[in-house]
């Protein structure tokens, strides 16, 4: 414990917050949320139909939420929550994912925010300002979801990600910089070579690695999403990010084992994060009356894997 | 009215749709809403202080856009919201979002959401839900903000673009793909060469335009958008998307100039559209009192400048 209030107060920032969350925890595990209304865990059953559809469903998928991380926290270091399943649901959904945070970070996890925003510098700094510490307003202060990171797209280069880190940095905040995703499309755009042949992710990775803080820990504040769908890219993206936190999705139903990942894994606590949705919160089946037991064995199960790596 | 009607009915996808309404109103304009909650229209007087600063604020942002829409929409064809402007407010921000698209619906204009989302296929069909037509629920449907058209990040390529296409169309609604953005930061991308040695933009380019329909009107249901700030690429991207309507940031504040967009405007009415935010809503500068003429008569230049193109 001493040793972890020094880390804390020596460097705040969010790579050494995550290297130190790892370590107290002994998982790299981010348990996915990307709630589907039609298949939460006990089915709502408890929350009654004919109000307001939309108040009805995030209340449901809020409580969805709170049971998964009440199961797998404890194998868990961080919950990703993907934000379009919330915003789906309107203001009572953005309502629910603040919920969630708030309940995450009772259960000790990081809160990942999975938005892959991206926009000119006013608009990225306002995106931020909802991630992370909120705005100030005439009529007073506005919180914002208070996450720990935030999964940023790099289409519009440099400047659309720099308001991400200044106002991470504030609260020791970090972001994920989309690289080489872990879907089919990565071909499309990602996986094309470059004058000089080098793919557009390796671009990419050159930007990241450069944006990084300076701290001088082992784990830098800027992260990557790098699928764990191309483990064989894994290697050169190392190479071009040493001090790069990874966050690994496509473990699972996307066809990505955690035992192709350790490259990834090689700087230390906190170099890379495996995070699982699917795979995870489904592990028990639909209809099954408790899945929390076979989803805290999903997570456990990752857990072993990664820390074996 | 008969022929708009016709034209409705025949075909109603999102290029015919843009086209009509851009004939209707003679204007090519979208009036752009990035409401910053200290610099309002009339200060906020009216909104006591004292309750809570989200929906305070919130309350004083919507009050402020449906002011803005009054004073400039019969010069405009669509308004252009910044998502992000409404998040950084929380659940209160996205009801205000919510209104203030109903208010431009009222007015007639078509309602473009700036968000530029992009994630994997079940995530993205999620936003574009939310975008567009909403989803069913088990406690029945949550409606959608019901925009007639979303923008698109494409780094995550093809599979990543396709969701906001399929849930458009089945109301009507497209997407603009970001393509050449107006920013600084576009050169760290976008404007790197690919073997062979087109820019990135191209290929995105070439890929936006084999995702448009194929219905043959002269304008296609997916959009790019392509920066104002560099008119020099403009007739490459015309050739290489002879059909796809141009949203044209980036005229005023960023620099662009409407008089430089010619090739834009190439394929008749709906081919482009110009959409300025700071230029009109603060052309009367800080502090005025009834700014609403001083914004009626920029966004009425830009619309004169447009037509003599």
């Amino acid at each position: 414990m001493r040793t972890q209030v020094l880390d804390d107060q020596s460097a705040p920032g969010f790579g050494n917050r995550l290297s130190s969350a790892v370590r107290r925890r002994q998982s790299a595990i981010a348990v996915g949320l990307d709630p589907d209304p039609a298949r939460l865990w006990r089915g709502g059953a408890a929350i009654p139909a004919g109000g307001d559809p939309a108040a009805a469903a995030s209340s449901a998928v809020a409580d969805h939420c709170r049971r998964v991380l009440d199961a797998t926290a404890p194998a868990c270091v961080a919950v990703k929550l993907q934000s379009a399943s919330f915003e789906r649901l309107g203001p009572e959904g953005a309502r629910a994912l603040r919920d969630v945070a708030e309940h995450a970070r009772q259960l000790d996890l990081l809160v990942l925010l999975d938005a892959k925003r991206g926009d000119i510098d006013v608009s990225a700094a306002s995106y931020a300002d909802a991630a992370f510490g909120g705005v100030d307003t005439p009529w007073g202060p506005v919180p914002g979801l208070r996450a720990d990171a935030v999964t940023v797209a790099p289409y519009m280069g440099r400047d659309s990600i720099e308001p991400f880190l200044r106002a991470g940095r504030r609260i020791g905040g970090g972001a994920f910089v989309l690289v080489r995703t872990s879907n089919p499309g990565a071909a499309d755009v990602q996986e094309r070579a470059l004058a000089g042949d080098e793919p557009v992710w390796a671009l990419v990775a050159r930007l990241v690695a450069d944006l990084g803080d300076a701290a001088g820990g082992p784990i830098s504040d800027v992260g990557a999403v790098v699928g764990a769908t191309a483990p064989e890219r894994l290697r050169r993206l190392r190479e071009l990010m040493p001090r790069t936190p990874f966050l690994l999705p496509g473990v699972g139903a996307q066809g990505g084992r955690v035992e192709d990942l350790a490259p990834a894994f090689g700087p230390g606590p906190g170099a890379a994060l495996v995070t699982a949705s699917r795979s995870i919160v489904g592990a028990a089946g639909d209809g099954h009356e408790d899945p929390g037991p076979a989803a805290r064995r999903a997570a456990e199960d990752l857990r072993a894997l990664a820390a074996a790596l």
